[in-house]
Order: structure tokens, then sequence, then C-alpha cells
């Protein structure tokens, strides 16, 4: 079970729901969860960033580490259709933390709360050997929530802005590579995630599943079709990138392909819907859904390519 | 600013809550926060637990573990007067951590969450260098929310259950002195928090103020002084302790009165409210809400106390 997402099935087996079970509208294993409280639905979920293993303490100051925080945390509840209303926000802080530190990360937060609407009613502070942000946000649907588990047969699968531009500008920092000519809008891009407010109103009228990019759009693309009990076509060629992405993936000697397949944080929305001109003003389509199970890529001739890896998985 | 609640207080300033403000009924620095959602007020709070900070892995199971870390977090939901209805768990686990303990943990999260009716609908899991547990819980008014704000001159101050008796079963835990006759119930007693579900609904009918003993009951009465603008006298010799707490606190050579007063970990609740049988049934009364501020302790000819200590702040 050294994997999160075998343990996350386990965790389902794990917290029977009981009679309240109809309050709980969708629960464990979605990108967020939904909760009618006796009145409205809402919809609650969690994330954390932890330091050495979601951001390096050098590669980021503390206000965008602050910003990426909320805005990764919220990237769960636009994948849902619905809109962040509230959060709280959980710090664990070294004791030698300086003060100006704490405070430009709070800035961070709050400059991220404010442009998301995720404002903040509350938190905890606690010490910690190393820095981690602990962030619950709380959103309103538009309309109906979009789920993990609408996909289609026929359906289109979409997805916003670039992919890859985010787990190439980590790379950029790793590499020190920062004079290459694209280099710091790829920083940018991974420093200071997407905010997707738009998007999810969009997503509320045309899409039948959704969900954010946050592990690689292969793997992300996997976890729709599971719970679905659908399959994908992937098309390689099809995967929108940035100007420069090319050019700055031969520099650093990376796959382009398989960066933007795998990379990881790019926190764009993934979703699925009958093609349409709406959709496609949405978002650039990159696949098909088709009957069966799980996801086959292919090239521009239509030849399956097999990738050896399938993304960012915390415990493997 | 290196004290926890210093930075409380600059937060409070930081996050802005604007036009939406009215929807906050309770924002930051309370037990917890209240948002109305457009239908009905929903109580949000998160604590985190985190290793050799709150807890130590050889002195806690992780089933104690998983469950302290869930009623802990409740706790600020109960003394809002409210009842806990879902939760979410997001938890950062060292890569070593064998499954068994990993399970043992959600167990004891499980049991806690069906006891205390927080249902676990959703969470997160993270690597990380040391173990932690955020536990975010939504709960609902009984009737409306009893804050910290609303302590008047002339309320009697009542404590449920017993003071000092988790800081002492960690004090016979980091000694080695299970030995001791009643050592095993304290020891216990600091594994597994009380539940304190039937005293919400009694504190929604009669308190005027409420708050969970974490940080010890000076600090935490000294905290509703502050929020209600009065001040309290606390009687040393009114604080009820358990049976062989004195015989404990001898032969482990701590001060009794210090330790109930500044202990923490408690997580009784503290409440003011005039006085009555109903209050006198719900708990001990251990002093009076005055006018002015500050909480002078008294001893039982009324001589004033002074205690060096004033509990367990996590930044100090």
């Amino acid at each position: 079970m050294h994997d999160e997402f075998a343990k996350i099935e386990w965790l389902k087996t794990r917290f029977d729901l009981g009679g309240d079970a109809k309050k709980v509208v969708v629960g464990i294993g979605d990108d967020a969860a939904v909760i009618d409280f006796g009145n409205r639905p809402t919809i609650i979920t969690v994330d954390t960033q932890v330091e050495d293993v979601h951001f390096q303490r050098g590669l980021i100051s503390y206000r965008d580490l602050g910003y990426r925080s909320m805005v990764a945390a919220v990237s769960d509840v636009w994948a849902m259709a619905a809109m962040p209303s509230a959060s709280v926000v959980a710090l664990t802080l070294p004791s030698n933390l300086p003060d100006e530190e704490f405070r430009e990360l709070i800035e961070g937060v709050a400059e991220a709360a404010r442009q998301t609407g995720a404002r903040v009613v509350g938190g905890n502070l606690s010490r910690g050997a190393s820095l981690s942000v602990t962030t619950t946000v709380f959103g309103l649907p538009i309309a109906e929530s979009v789920t993990r588990h609408g996909a289609l047969p026929g359906d289109s699968v979409y997805v916003t802005g670039t992919l890859g531009s985010a787990a190439l500008g980590l790379a950029v920092l790793q590499t020190g590579s920062l004079d290459l000519a694209h280099a710091a809008s790829f920083v940018e891009r991974w420093r200071r995630p997407p905010t997707h407010g738009r998007a999810a109103r969009a997503l509320a009228a045309l899409a039948t599943a959704a969900v954010d990019v946050s592990d690689g759009c292969l793997q992300d693309l996997q976890h729709v079709c599971t719970a679905s009990g659908v399959g994908a076509t992937l098309h390689a060629d099809a995967i929108p990138t940035a100007p420069g992405y090319q050019t700055t993936c031969k520099a650093l000697d990376i796959d382009p392909v398989v960066l933007a397949l795998t990379g990881g944080e790019d926190y764009e929305l993934m979703f699925t819907a009958a093609e349409s001109s709406e959709a496609s003003a949405l978002g650039t389509k990159i696949g098909e859904i088709i009957e069966g199970a799980g996801v086959r890529v292919v090239d521009a001739t239509g030849q399956a390519i097999d990738l050896d890896q399938t993304g960012f998985r915390h415990f493997s």
C-alpha cells in the first residue's frame, strides 16, 4: 500500500458514512467532497504543501509559496465547477522562521484569497521541524457540481491553458538555467498557478466530468476514466504547450512529450464534454472518451506511445 | 511576534473580509469560525498535531494518535455549542511509515469520527519528514453559537470534568512512572481526550461564553476575558482534579496547582454563565467574571497567587 492511490482506495472502505451517507453528495476520492448541511451543497477540499516535498525554500519566495498553496487548494473547487467562498489555513512553522518571512507567506495567502474569493476565516499555527501549509477551501457549486464520474463514451477531452509549463519551470530552477530565453516565464508559471474562476463557470454549463491537472494529465485522466468506468485516447501531438516550451525542453535535455503528459502541478482544468464550440473556446481538445478502461496515448499517426513515467505519486 | 497570540492578532488585520464580512459570523481568533453560506451558519475549525511538538511517537500508539487528533479538533466545535457533522483529514506521513501503523492511525481517526459524529468526507495524503495530522471539522450550531465574546460581569466561570489530568499523564509517560498507583488513568486521559456532545447541547442553553481548555485554563480564561472585555477571579482551591491527582503530582515533584491551571491539553469545556443549578450540573464553578481586565488567581483565603508559568504557548 506504499502508493497514494492504494491508500485512498482503502480509506474509502474505512470511513463508513452510515445513515448519513445521503448528506454526503460526493465523498472520498474526488477533487473535493460535497456535503449537504441540510440546506445547500457545500464543496470542501484540503491540500498540503510540505517543504522539501512540494517545494524547497530556496526555489520559491515566501510570498509565492503562500499564493501557490492557496491556488493549488482552490483549484480542486474550480474543478468541481464551483466557486470558492471561504478557507482555513493551518501553518506549521519552524521556530527559527523570521517574522518577515512569516509575514510574506501570509501576504501571499491573502493575495490569493482576494483573487480567488476564498476568504480566510480561520486557521491554526503550530511549530514543526519543516514548514508546511495545509489549506482547506469551501465552495458553492455554480449549478450541479461536476465530479470525475460523468465522462461518457463519445465525449471529447479538453484541457485549459498549457501543460508541462510548471514542471519545466521547476526544472529550470533545479538546474539553475534561468539564463535561457523563456526560462523566467516557466518559473513564474510554476510559482504562480493560474486562476480559473471563469473556466469553472463555463464547466458548470458543459462538462460531464472534470479534474484539475495536479499529478500530470495522463494520471489525472486515468482517475477520470476509473471513476467514470470508461477508457480514453490521448493525442500527444494535440497537447497544448507554451511558447518556447520545445526549445527550453531541448536545452535541458527533457523529453517534451513525457513532461507535458506527466509533469504535474500545472493546475489547469481537464474536462470531458460533448464536442462544441463552447468547449473549444474554453480549452484545447486533446482526446476522446471511449468504452473500455485505461488511457492510450497515441502519436500523430495514431501509433500507441509507451510511457515509462506516469507522473508524480507521493508514495511511489 | 514570536508568540502565537501576537501572530493571530496580526493575522486578523491581514485577512480583510471586505463586503463579505456579513457572511462571516465569527472570524479569526475564536475556537472556530462561523460562516453563513447563504442558508445556515456553519462552524469551521482546524487543528494540527505535529510529531515532536504535540506528541512523540514513542509515547502514544498510532490508534490513540488518530483518535486524539480528531477529538482535539472537534473540541473547538463543541466549545461553540455546536455539533460536529463532517471533517477532512490531511496527513503528512514519513515515507518509511509501515502500512500497519498507517492503518492504526486511520482506525483511530475513524473511531473518533464515529463517536463524535464528525464524519470524514475527504482529505489529503502527503509525504513529509515528520508525521502530522491536520483535521478540519465542520459543525452546525445547536441554537446560537457560543463564542468567547459574551462573558458578563457577575457570571460564574465553570469547567467540565477535571483539570491537569492530561498534563499529568504526559508527565507520567515522560518520566517513565507508570508504576505509580493512578498513573494509567492519567496516561489514558492524555491519550484519549473526553467527548462533549452532551455538554455542547447544554452550553447552547445556558452559556454566555465558552472555550475548550487546550492551552491551560488560566490562559484560556484570559482569552475569554480579552475577547469579552472583562476580568475574572479564579479560585485555585476550587479547580476540580481527578482521584490520585495530588499524590501523583507529589510523587513526580510537580506543583499540583500550577499544573491544573497551566497544564494544557485537557480538552474540557470552560464556560461562563449566570449561576444556576443547570450550570452546576454541567461543570464545577471555579471563578467569577468581574469588571476590568485580566485573570486574578486566589487561594482559599482570597490571597492572590502569583504564577510564573502561564501554560503552553507554541511560539514562546
